[in-house]
């Protein structure tokens, strides 16, 4: 597959090109805000830099009909009417969290949510001590997935990349779904799943967990 | 709801009683090898005795039209066929296990195990040190429900009701889910759940998992 | 050994009275509010009652010579005087909890505090939700052992006896100390390990963690 | 603190040398295979190359009377008296492991091995599926210093850089102790700890855990 890299120098950049290139993909276009540099025509642009850079973005996948994974947080509402104009044109995945495992907790909690209704639930997660927001955005998106609120404790310490532990019980049993990471560079793992999807999808609009649910 | 207890004078006989009665089901026949005692038509019959218990149980079903819990383990083929006779006049539910957690966990694992696939798996179960199969029905049970074999790892000390834990990893992520048995009367949890849905239910053949698919 | 339980209708003596039977101790002296029934002299008297049993508790052990092992939590410092004076005559052993793990932990916590201050900490405590404290006061005596405060997040949800974990980490480990209560039984087996203790010990003023260290 | 580093070009030299910069300390000598690039004199020598250095390394420490912090595994007996003999002159400190979590763990362990003497014990221990011994040698570090043989699992997946959790149980509580590496970094701030023990230590022959031990 050949493909575009949007902000190719930041930390995103330098895990996934040797990510993609251990699989046989080709990096055919580097995009920065100095410009473009072109080897070839991209079926899939990757893009996980700023908003800022959107316009230019859209703007190559709608000349080079390549489709779009896009993990840009902080859009505006034109951003994304823009977005959904493409998806008429080319598939289109947007997530503002690429990272494989914490999407397969949080569709499973989705699933299940009426059948854990009857559960108490409470959220505990850790991260290094630099983190500044409590609770972590993926447990406020772990509640989301399970349709409700609920207490969530924060530890602090260390540099832990991060976990994410959701408890349930009832009077007579404890489940406990915990999730780690262990490297950060899951999110471009997420990235090669998406792309790799992206690269045989309809034209459309997609978020991570279709492309996890093409898996099914 | 009226129901009939075979093999009221057993463990799940001393956990269920209470737990129905606080729900406020009625106990209208008692039934044990001596014979039944009968103070009215129950609409479900749960028999989570002996296979030598069942062609009474069955009987019964059929002569009071109720639904049937059956929780009893080494059925026979014929046993099965007279289930699947049973099931076409009222509600059947069979399973070997009435764990309410272990179930979704199991269902969890089957729903996703194609998403799964490519994660390295390995269950560690912990169990009082009287237990002497290992590893668990339970954790064999959570394979079957992951669709593939994998290592399985038995700690066997203290007095554990029982702990099972399922490791998934790829190169960035670890996901463990686990369940925690805290009382034992867990399995009468699942019972009551069953016997409230079959008391409803249209006649066929149900498994435990079916009843917690009709919470969705 | 032959032993005294004051308070023996409680829940504390209906666990005491099997545990020390197995043993092979004999219940010599029951006292409750109503006097006591004597079938003999003991060597320890156990109170896991309240405060005003206590001067009736130190009376016996005055008389006759006996040990004390003493459980009883709100003494006031009038009841503290009485103790250190019974103590130059008999051993006493005093804690306001006889859980072996739990002071195994604080123990240790006190042991290492010097070793782990450069590390950060952090301590989960979950219990059933009908749990009113929060922190745990047994969470704040690990606090008091490892020699600082330190944040503590309090779970509560369904029907756990009690899990407390201190997390530690630097940059680059995590060490958890997780103790769990399996069966609210615990206690009783601490009031064990002390009777035993306190059946041979020199007169003094003992605290659990002394029993504890005479297993060296 | 003036420093020469054996080896400086492996993956824990590439560690040390900027942790040790970071607190203030200066790389002062060179050695490898082809000899040595001095710019002055070392208080302390880290050795965590091959047996085959360690000649050189002696030597070395004895014409500066430089401390010595020695990481090297598969040491012969003559290197032992080797070792021994520069013990006598300066400060020798000598580990296969300079992990400040697991050592510490294993202190604690073998400190609390009679108090811990009457529970059951368990290890599991997980890594990444590369690792190909099994129990792992911190496995049985850790038995060593509980002093008894007990069950080992091995869970090999993924990426992980090592987890270690020891079980214990009596039939009323669990206990678990568990380390966790974050960062593979972690034995380069042992071998800093150590180093910065030997710099002001007596001559003599010490192991980590009496660099842990000093800081009591």
């Amino acid at each position: 597959m050949r493909y575009a890299l949007v902000g190719y120098t930041g930390r995103m950049g330098a895990e996934i090109i040797p990510l993609f290139e251990s699989r046989g993909h080709e990096l055919v276009m580097k995009v920065d805000e100095n410009g473009e540099e072109a080897l070839g025509t991209p079926r899939v642009v990757l893009d996980f830099s700023r908003p800022s850079a959107l316009a230019s973005t859209v703007r190559i996948c709608r000349e080079c009909s390549s489709a779009l994974v896009l993990g840009t947080t902080g859009l505006s509402t034109s951003d994304g009417e823009s977005l959904r104009g493409l998806s008429s044109l080319v598939p289109v995945v947007y997530s503002p969290n690429f990272g494989v495992g914490i999407n397969i907790l949080s569709m499973i909690l989705s699933d299940y949510s009426e059948i854990l209704a009857g559960w108490d639930a409470e959220i505990v997660e850790t991260h290094h001590d630099k983190k500044v927001d409590a609770p972590s955005g993926t447990a406020l998106a772990l509640m989301d997935a399970l349709g409700r609120r609920c207490p969530a404790h924060s530890i602090r310490l260390g540099n832990l990349p991060g976990d994410h532990s959701v408890h349930l019980a009832n009077s007579d049993e404890l489940m406990t779904f915990t999730h780690r990471t262990i490297n950060r560079g899951v999110l471009a793992r997420g990235a090669l799943l998406a792309a790799e999807f992206a690269a045989s999808a309809d034209s459309g609009y997609y978020n991570f967990q279709d492309v996890l649910r093409s898996l099914k």
